[in-house]
């Protein structure tokens, strides 16, 4: 809501807070105060709340300390500079303009790493900062077995009949829209006394504090699909951040335990969930009541396979559950491969282009939609951006499949448009912890397994197996 | 936009964000080298831009130093109390909950005039704070010839015929109502680029940079008045606020002058361009657009009358321009009185009610719209927060008068519908001096002479003398 020329001032207002923040956390005061604190809580268990506290605090305190206050000022001014640069470039497709900005980001991605100078791979240190734990030498491998079964998967739906999704591309009155969105996000539990729902050209969720969590959409009037699964896909992350234990409000513990697992929330609500048969068909005869002249002669088979479409194609966040981890595997590949220095940034759009048609079997016309697509690249470090993604979707299947093994009747009740025993489960087991436990540690904790595609993979064979009739 | 569990923890990262601010305001190096800045631009001429930043700098920041900041921090946890039991307590309309909280806010502003103890009155530090340089013994004096003028004034106004202002009672949709105001904003010199407007429940204007100026409205959909002049109030908060000189963004120069001169230009822009005749010679054929339904049947004459309308009432906020000022008044003297220890918090709903039967022969049923009414002495210090707004109508006057003395053109244009003329003036000679001259030293300089409620005086008899045919 911001006005256009408020940005500038803002920028300089967010550069000033972090930087006063980071010396405030840095004074070697702190890190006496924490070692103090280790030996304190020393005989406390390991899963205890102080403990954890103390624990997490002193890993971000060993971390920021590294890191020089010069650096992280050097970084917010080159944030502000290519992003605005980007801004301009993307439309005009002139990936030149913005090459030199990127090699700084890179140049920048490299020295934040050397302040980590045990790391194993130069983009570890940028991986662990968003997925504590994890590593290329964990990501790497997981991402590969992905690929190998994800590929496979994509040629068999490809050899199949293309799905008809023209009955999402109607024309649907924005204020219908939010009223069928809002009501599922009251059924989700959604905590209205603690968010709010508003309009954004990105949708995002962001946290101010325990009573303030709040998420924007988009609608688009000739394609029901994007306001309805945005306001879902927000809505796992304010789940997640509303059932964080409230105690643990303005503490290092206070927020989502990484990238990854939020992103597993945020999937889990928009597609295990929010795609599903079952929730449909509770919803899609109250969704038809909503829109009788677009969907009255449509049949729920018919509208269950348009949202689950599956179709190559150049935009990551308009992609299929399918193809989406091609996207992100393609991101990841290329940034790791700037930072060891085996692509250079001049070879970088026409690397992308390359991948796009290895793997998906598309190219795009320009860089616009090309290498240019995303923020990310664009607004920060490099390096640890995107695994989270696809982290995300591998563990949502995972914690799914727990709850369900925990609550059985979860099937039946998303049948009839309940979700409360399921949202319980997910806050006992992953929401109320926040920060106080990593990634590996969730899972190991839900699955009583370390983390694998197995869980992922097989809900992937079993929906996409029934949808494409697939052998 | 708040969700309403968001706003305890607002206010202590409020609290947290001034501590942090307060302390790094008073730190002694600040002093130092604002007392060699001092010497490096003593020669240079008072109305120096470089000149005026330090010495208005240095101002505050002696009186920053004066304050400690433990009071600053217990200041802060009251006002966050006594504001809460205040919602709560006003519509029981009782009083005795909050008056123990009231008690103690007495003795929070007494402590802090006591910081400054030159002070000729106990309330001349809380004036001086938002309307600096003003004291009690330059205000009362003024506020004595005000009330001289004003009260048989009413008295005359009472006598006549009472306006019927039913016209504006009617169903106003509030689309309708947001799209005329817009217009008018835009003819005013709202900078859209610049700025925002929203709804909220109370209306305000706040400015968080040079780029980033928003204002809220409210609309009641049966009574015309509410939207459409607390728009051109809080826009003439704006018109100033986006007219200061970009280059002291985030200085001690970037604001406006004083909560005076601040109100000067809201009542001028709501009130002597848009209550007056020619405004609406121009603008109530397009009202009539609008609304055809309500007011084709309805005379300029008739609605002229209508929003001018006076006659004594309960509430301040909806008072009319001739009574408006004996609201503050009775507000400014019994805040006094309590600071000065001639009146208890147990006697303050009782003198209330007093002062009201004397001055406006009027006597609320309880305190709700009582003593209870405004929520300036349950969010803050009391004794300086109520006489910028009677300056502000009587500086309202002087400037316009001024403006119409250097650009007499400013009428004829106002009848057209165009404003540039009048907003140029009052940009160059106001707005774009932000907070480098003091209150009267612009109306020193824009007029000649010290201030004077004569323009005021003059402005209310012709108009009012007109409207209700007074001899």
């Amino acid at each position: 809501y911001m006005p256009r020329q408020g940005g500038g001032a803002r920028g300089r207002q967010l550069a000033t807070l972090g930087r006063i923040a980071q010396e405030k956390f840095i004074d070697p005061a702190v890190g006496k105060l924490l070692d103090e604190l280790v030996s304190l809580t020393a005989d406390l268990p390991y899963d205890d709340d102080t403990a954890s506290l103390v624990r997490v605090t002193r890993r971000q305190y060993e971390r920021s300390i590294k890191v020089s206050p010069d650096f992280v000022a050097e970084m917010y001014d080159h944030t502000a500079q290519i992003y605005d640069v980007w801004k301009e470039a993307r439309p005009k497709a002139d990936f030149g303009m913005v090459a030199p900005y990127l090699e700084k980001s890179v140049a920048l991605s490299r020295r934040y790493a050397n302040f980590f100078p045990d790391h194993e791979h130069i983009a570890d240190p940028l991986i662990d900062s968003s997925d504590y734990g994890m590593s290329v030498s964990t990501v790497r491998p997981l991402f590969a077995q992905l690929r190998e079964a994800l590929v496979p998967l994509v040629r068999e739906i490809s050899d199949r009949p293309e799905i008809d999704d023209s009955c999402l591309k109607q024309h649907y009155p924005e204020n219908k829209q939010r009223e069928f969105g809002l009501k599922v996000l009251q059924a989700y539990g959604f905590d209205f006394e603690r968010g709010r729902q508003d309009k954004t050209a990105h949708p995002f969720m962001i946290r101010f504090n325990t009573g303030d969590i709040r998420i924007t959409t988009r609608y688009k009037d000739n394609d029901l699909s994007e306001g309805l699964f945005s306001t879902l896909h927000e809505c796992g992350h304010a789940l997640y951040e509303m059932g964080v234990n409230p105690d643990f409000d303005g503490t290092a513990l206070g927020r989502g335990a990484s990238s990854g697992v939020h992103e597993s929330q945020s999937r889990l609500w928009e597609n295990l969930v929010g795609r599903s048969r079952l929730f449909w068909e509770y919803y899609y005869p109250q969704l038809q009541e909503v829109f009788p002249e677009q969907l009255n002669d449509v049949s729920l088979d018919t509208f269950y396979a348009a949202i689950n479409k599956v179709a190559p194609s150049l935009i990551r966040t308009d992609a299929d559950e399918v193809t989406y981890n091609l996207h992100v595997m393609i991101r990841f590949d290329l940034a790791l491969n700037l930072l060891e220095g085996t692509l250079a940034v001049a070879d970088l759009a026409e690397a992308w282009h390359a991948r796009y048609e290895a793997d998906l079997g598309v190219r795009a016309p320009n860089d616009t939609n090309g290498v240019l697509q995303d923020v990310h690249w664009y607004s920060g470090l490099i390096g640890g951006s995107f695994q989270g993604y696809t982290l995300g979707n591998v563990m949502s299947a995972t914690f799914f499949e727990a709850a369900l093994k925990a609550e059985p009747r979860v099937l039946a009740q998303i049948k009839q448009g309940e979700f409360a025993t399921l949202h319980r489960w997910l806050r006992t087991n992953v929401y109320h912890h926040g920060r106080k436990f990593t990634a590996a540690e969730l899972v190991e904790r839900v699955s009583g397994e370390p983390l694998s595609i197995d869980p992922y993979i097989a809900y992937l064979h079993k929906k996409y197996g029934e949808l494409y009739d697939l052998g």
